[in-house]
């Protein structure tokens, strides 16, 4: 048979990695309960003013956005993979089990690991195409989501 | 909060059904038992010669179509949910968990239930965009698979 080639996703990808002072479960709490995601989510002075989240491979995410001028921005994804205190994989593919999107744009791989006392988290965000990885890094990915990861080791140390 | 306008998917699905003489379970076993896929799965002359299913959410497919001509075509897929005997969900999205894929052409849902003594199959073609849907309207959909549940329906029969 053929063997078919395979793209490596590298070049469609961006990642975010921290060490943080707090542990797996305190990191996976704040990603996965409304109440504490609303809490760290958008990068200040944006917020994150309305959450719903069904914790399971397809479940449903519904997340709006507020900038400082007010204006609300709703995003629809599902829940690929849930592994409690380990690992969630999300994309913005479908807005519902499984109904396709508009646009696929990405699909996030966040991970929790045991290092050292602490927690290695890791954020890869996967992108279909160069252009949209491209896209996403001008947008400010690395420092969006870098300051955003600040703001969920913060939360995470004291819950 | 804002409302989010969700479009339907309707103008971006494809969907044909069929009233087969066949128990469910049967049906299910055709389409996910490799080496009966291979005997039905694509419309003749063609054959897939090659089929590898991970039959589980997040699982990879592979199957391999070959032409009359003998020349081969790779397709690599992931399963988003498995119910047995019920429900398979599919899609071209990802070539593995979660690597996105090239371009993601359709998401496929194929249901199993139960009517009169018979069995519902309903497969459904979901995709991201209108275009995709023409082009494969016009790649013919319908007498494709069409042609392949004919050969399903005489394979669940037997088995």
């Amino acid at each position: 048979m053929t063997t078919p080639e395979i793209t490596p996703a590298a070049d469609r990808e961006l990642v975010l990695t921290r060490l943080i002072d707090a542990p797996r479960e305190a990191l996976f709490r704040a990603w996965t309960e409304p109440e504490l995601l609303k809490q760290w989510f958008a990068p200040l002075p944006w917020t994150t003013p309305h959450v719903e989240l069904d914790v399971r491979p397809g479940g449903s995410i519904l997340f709006v956005m507020r900038d400082p001028d007010g204006n609300e921005y709703p995003n629809r994804g599902v829940y690929l993979d849930v592994v409690p205190n380990q690992r969630l994989v999300t994309t913005d593919a479908f807005t519902e089990a499984w109904l396709p999107s508009e646009k696929p744009f990405m699909t996030a791989i966040v991970t929790f690991e045991d290092e050292g006392g602490k927690t290695r988290y890791t954020a890869r965000a996967l992108h279909w195409t160069v252009e949209d990885r491209e896209a996403h890094e001008k947008m400010g990915f690395h420092e969006g989501w870098g300051q955003c990861a600040d703001q969920l080791a913060a939360l995470a140390a004291r819950i």
